[in-house]
């Protein structure tokens, strides 16, 4: 029987505070000792042939009878009002289905006063009017057929800008979302922790707007079915999106299916529901016929979210001996027209270091841009390449090594609430790290020459808790297989692989035996969404506790034919054993014994630990060169270790951390989506003028997970990975750069222009 | 915690005893004084929109990228050996993408030591070859190109012919399944009994091959995702195609998943796996896409399954008294060259009357025909309508009233093994049906004139019990909305209404709120083939059991929300009262205060009563026209009244009675497969020489079901309503021929020319 808990879940850096209905659940975590014969082990992902080989159905490749195909007709301006707009051409041409836009659409809010197709057009790449045709020619020449006449306004996509008094109002209630000092934390005293500090720096970071180029863009295909919508989705929440499209639309939600196999990334801007969702629902309702809505590069680059941009002015004290006594800083997020808010930027700062004076002020600004989205380790990964930068001058200021000077502030408890740490291995990860890098023997940095090598680390702390609500259900069949079905999703990760470890490990089966169902809120029962590193464990113990429950009906079943006690058996690797008979039975010579039949468990995510922090750490550490006559700066090595309690499977964890390092290369080096401040508009939303890392650009990775279960924060032992390995890359390969050259460049990305300009002033060059 | 039991399950008119695996399950049946708001009340079919607008997905538009489509090459002889065969030009054909035949085929068993492709043919219309291509007519065209040299073997396609020392043998076996008098069933001792007889009585009668002409064929779509087999599939038993097909493939069960949504009627051809769809699977995997194969009208007629042909030697003794004293049947079918045995023609003779004396014979005999198959109340159709057309014989040769022959010789507890009946109420529904049609009043019968009227009764029991294995999920959303899960299939009686009005029910709902999701073995677990007249009576409690989980919880959720008892709490129309409270709350009020959540339920059918039999019981009676100069019979009216204990939808279970009546009436009057003995070949393979009624033959129907709960079959108190409605109709019908004209045709169906020899030899007219 279900019961209620008050629990908290950690979800992008942010504790909250829910309820959740969960069942009695008490099953021993699976500790150290405890021996596994599945989890743990490296297994290929499931599907993994499919992916590469282009078998895999992902939103895109779904084809359906009749199908029509929708383009975007988007805003060419930042700030503009449609005057009038002319639709009849495009409609009425051969081919075209239907046409939506603001005269016709039906009043749907969708961004506190605007709506889904507003008049006010608040950023390049807004939605105008929307084309549903037999193919994707004809709704790309419908478009060409409308006519918009556009009132432009005047526009702002800086956000200190947007902060400053007369500036451009996006919307009724101005620029600065929440107060003016935005969201603040506070513990101790900042202005005591200056006074008491022998050293007090005060520095001002950016970081710029990446985009998420998820190698798969944001794609639907909208079927109604009777009164129902079938919604094949690129989606990091299944059932998040069923809930948003049901309350938008009016639909009850066992009137929405959402299906989402194979999807080509997320990295956090396919979280929520988009306005492409919603316009083929309703272009599939007006025309009676499926339709298929896929952004385009362009459009992807424009409106399907960024990294938001910050400006972080970030002030240390600190005493001579390494201690620091207060920490300050008051970021700017710009998030665009419609981002919701801005991410926990202060979040490392209030949280990485025992410093007992910590002041965070975090600012979002609305702008002229499109629209920001949470993307990998949100907020974290941006404050983490502030604070980490300047613990790096510190320590030099101060003479210290530093990583003694990261040791030397250690948190042994969460410092924000003064609780324990479910567990915490980040004294292990440096020292780790620092012997795989060899930080002890590096030679030094600025050595002379054009090419120079430099060493750098930077730390992580990040959620990856997971918690309730999450639901599993495990059935038997009568040949001993299993199928395992839950409403979560594999944004790239390898979800099906590692619940299949887990289902396999509890049940005592063949991991090949245990097939995963995911992505269909049809099928499987309600799954959190894949963000904020919680889908393994989040899922993982739903799935092991529908594991267990299917292994106890099991047990009494052969029990009950081979006339023994339940308590006197065991499964392992597909057979039933008695510890009072010799032979062993393969499961499905008991399950065989009874024709048709099923065995069904269902499990639900327990409680988190009420008097724990959960949290993972990690370091990592780079090795650079930087040649100080082109600007260029390559990264040779990086050692990644990370605290994420058990490893599941160190395969597919290992990917998740070269993704990681990759990634966090990429905004280190090179990632940045330009606007023009003039006339408001990106110079490069596209995949040739936006650089992301290519093959050429990953360094040489060591991943050494620490690999020691955490027997508290949940019944596998294991947490979050998915963000926390890029979280220190940047700032790692800063410090490098620094180290390598005593260069320190304060703005993201690294690019030659920033270093030659630094070197060309520098007198020791 | 589930547990197994040992249960009996009727299916086809045999009783089987099997394993179940059960959870524990003491729900209370709902009783005749049980109040209830859902059950009972008409609601239209779920779904029925769609498929009277065509947007209803049946398997054959499912439409897939890249998908093939395949036709079959059949055997033009009705015995042969294929000498050789050529297919290359076939094969190098533009377009044509695989060719399969015994030459390259897998060597797949398919019926004792036959292949799925067989050098030897059997019956005019086994599959010699199948081609896939990219589309039907290249596949068509490449059919012709295969050049197939048969050495024609002698053939056999009477049954009484194939029973003869000599004939030709279709299996090595020898033609007659099992011993010499077939299946043998004896109860008291039929010599001892005639010998006590004063009136002893000797017919044959015969039924003929019918087709079940469903609207949709056969048909399937094969796709290979991975290892994994995706089959769509038009089936009564998604989860036995499923194990079917891993069985014939080598494939564990969980990597075989089939979908089958809607269903175009099936009527008992559609139960077991098909040469199709293992033929589709291999040419999927053979080509690397997908594969659609429907049968055509004339497959469909030659080698989709009939009923098949019945020969019956039927013997009575009875007393001056009217009491039944022995009753012998030999019965003899012709089940084709790969029937799997021959259906319980002497099922009613077995135990519709109280007779001490009963012994049955049933006889199967291959013959170079298509396959038999079940065919809606296979065996209990014909032996009723060859036993209660003597019983009609016997009591006008006594000078009693059919009717009250029948009472005379009502049996109040099961005359095969003396148990008494979970619950039986024939003797309601004759009086009942009596009074409907004015049997009291009726002519009398051989009126003179060309058009005749006349007036026959006849009665009907079959199984329709169920029992396990059937497993149900319900979910709750936090709208307050519910879905429910299962793995079972609608054939067109409208499962999903029936389910949704059961769940809703039990959740205490509006039906509205439930939605039901079948037909898919990845979603939904265990369900029982839909066959036997055991969807409802299975399901039902499953599902019953399933929402009254999912209510418990969520009322103890309630009643932790509202600080109240969760004893003190119900449901009604979506609202949870409290008895202690006056005020109301809607489910959603207390499901959306958690935020996302779900209550999942699960449940199990229980097992069959062990001390009781379940059987359905009906009666019907006729009114019809024969036009004596014309041989012309017009069905005018039918009452039909059965017993099958609770209606749970009044309007579907009208629905089903008027399709039997509708089937039964085409079986009495024009249904039948000609074959040509001296060819073997088929001369009505097609539905314009096959005549099945159409609106104008459909008499004027008057259903009235008895509507008595049955408290003891299972918890919802509803016995199964597919199969009884035809059994009753085509003696009902003889009879009343009988009555109008003094003519009794003993083999049907009682077409023109058959009445219009009897008359021309009849001295009367």
């Amino acid at each position: 029987m279900p019961r209620i808990v008050r629990t908290k879940v950690e979800f992008e850096g942010e504790v909250r505070e829910r309820m959740a209905v969960v069942e009695e659940d008490h099953i021993t975590p699976w500790g150290s000792g405890t021996p596994l014969r599945i989890v743990g082990r490296s297994y290929p992902r499931t599907g993994g042939v499919e992916v590469v080989t282009g078998k895999a159905t992902y939103t895109a490749d779904v084809q359906l009878p009749g199908m029509l195909y929708c383009r975007i007709m988007r805003s060419p301006h930042p700030h503009a009002e449609i005057a009038s707009i002319d639709y009849v051409k495009a409609e009425s041409m051969s081919g075209v289905r239907a046409v939506l836009c603001h005269a016709n659409a039906p009043g749907i809010r969708w961004f506190g006063d605007s709506l889904l197709f507003d008049r006010i057009l608040r950023y390049e790449g807004e939605e105008v009017a929307a084309v549903a045709a037999d193919d994707e020619e004809i709704a790309d020449g419908a478009l060409s057929l409308i006519r918009v006449r556009y009132r432009e306004l005047p526009f702002v996509v800086e956000a200190e800008e947007a902060m400053k008094p007369g500036a451009v109002q996006i919307h009724p209630g101005g620029n600065i979302v929440g107060g003016p000092d935005g969201e603040v934390y506070r513990r101790g005293n900042v202005r005591e922790g200056f006074a008491k500090a022998d050293l007090v720096v005060e520095e001002r970071y950016e970081t710029p707007a990446a985009v998420h180029n998820c190698l798969e863009p944001h794609c639907c295909v909208a079927m109604w079915a009777g009164d129902e919508l079938v919604l094949w989705d690129s989606t990091q929440h299944v059932y998040g999106i069923r809930n948003e499209v049901a309350a938008t639309l009016g639909l009850p939600l066992n009137k929405v299916r959402v299906i989402s196999e194979f999807i080509g990334g997320g990295f956090g801007c396919k979280q929520g529901v988009g306005k492409h969702e919603i316009i083929a629902a309703l272009l599939a309702k007006m025309t009676g016929r499926p339709v298929k809505l896929a952004l385009s590069r362009r459009a992807e680059n424009l409106a399907g979210g960024v990294r938001h941009p910050t400006i972080q002015y970030l002030k240390a004290g600190v005493r001579r001996d390494g201690t620091l006594m207060a920490l300050q800083l008051r970021s700017i997020a710009n998030i665009g027209a419609y981002g919701m808010g801005g991410s926990e930027v202060g979040g490392p700062i209030r949280e990485l270091y025992r410093c007992p004076n910590v002041l965070t002020e975090q600012i979002a600004i609305h702008t002229n841009l499109g629209p920001a989205t949470a993307f990998r380790a949100p907020g974290y990964m941006e404050g983490m390449y502030g604070l980490e930068s300047m613990m790096d001058q510190i320590a030099r200021g101060l003479g210290i090594d530093p990583l003694q000077f990261r040791l030397l502030n250690y948190a042994e408890k969460d410092p924000m609430r003064g609780v324990s740490y479910s567990s915490k291995h980040l004294d292990k990860a440096y020292r780790t790290g620092a012997s795989i890098i060899g930080w002890e023997s590096r030679p030094g940095g600025q050595n002379a020459g054009a090419r120079r090598r430099g060493f750098g680390m930077a730390s992580q702390v990040w959620g990856g808790g997971g918690g309730p609500p999450a639901y599993a259900i495990v059935r038997l069949n009568a040949d001993g297989t299993a199928d395992v079905l839950t409403g979560t999703q594999d944004i790239g990760t390898g979800t099906k692989t590692v619940l299949s470890q887990i289902a396999a490990e509890e049940l005592g089966f063949k991991v090949e035996d245990v097939r995963v169902t995911i992505g269909d809120s049809r099928a499987g029962p309600y799954a959190p969404v894949s963000a904020g590193s919680m889908t393994v464990p989040s899922m993982g113990p739903a799935v092991r506790a529908a594991a267990r429950s299917a292994r106890e009906q099991l047990l009494n079943l052969a029990a009950d034919l081979l006339r023994v006690l339940a308590t006197e058996l065991s499964v392992k690797e597909g057979k039933i054993k008695s510890t009072a008979r010799p032979r062993e039975v393969a499961v499905g010579e008991i399950t065989g014994r009874i024709g048709d039949f099923m065995i069904i468990g269902q499990g639900a995510r327990g409680p988190n630990p009420s008097d724990a922090k959960v949290r993972t750490f990690g370091a990592q550490f780079a090795e650079v060169e930087v040649d100080v006559e082109t600007g260029d700066v390559t990264v040779l090595r990086v050692a990644a270790v990370h605290d994420f309690g058990r490893v599941i499977n160190p395969l597919t964890l290992g990917n998740q951390v070269e993704g990681g390092i990759v990634q966090g290369t990429g905004f280190a080096l090179m990632e940045e989506r330009i606007v023009d401040s003039p006339t408001g508009k990106a110079l490069n939303a596209n995949l040739e003028a936006y650089k992301v890392p290519t093959m050429l650009d990953v360094p040489s990775i060591e991943s050494h997970p620490i690999d020691l279960p955490d027997e508290i924060c949940n019944s596998i032992g294991a947490k979050g990975a998915g963000e926390p390995p890029i979280i220190p890359t940047a700032p790692a390969i800063a410090n490098a750069v620094f180290d390598a050259t005593g260069i320190r460049i304060r703005s993201l990305p690294i690019t030659r222009d920033k270093l030659l300009e630094e070197i060309r002033r520098n007198a020791a060059f």
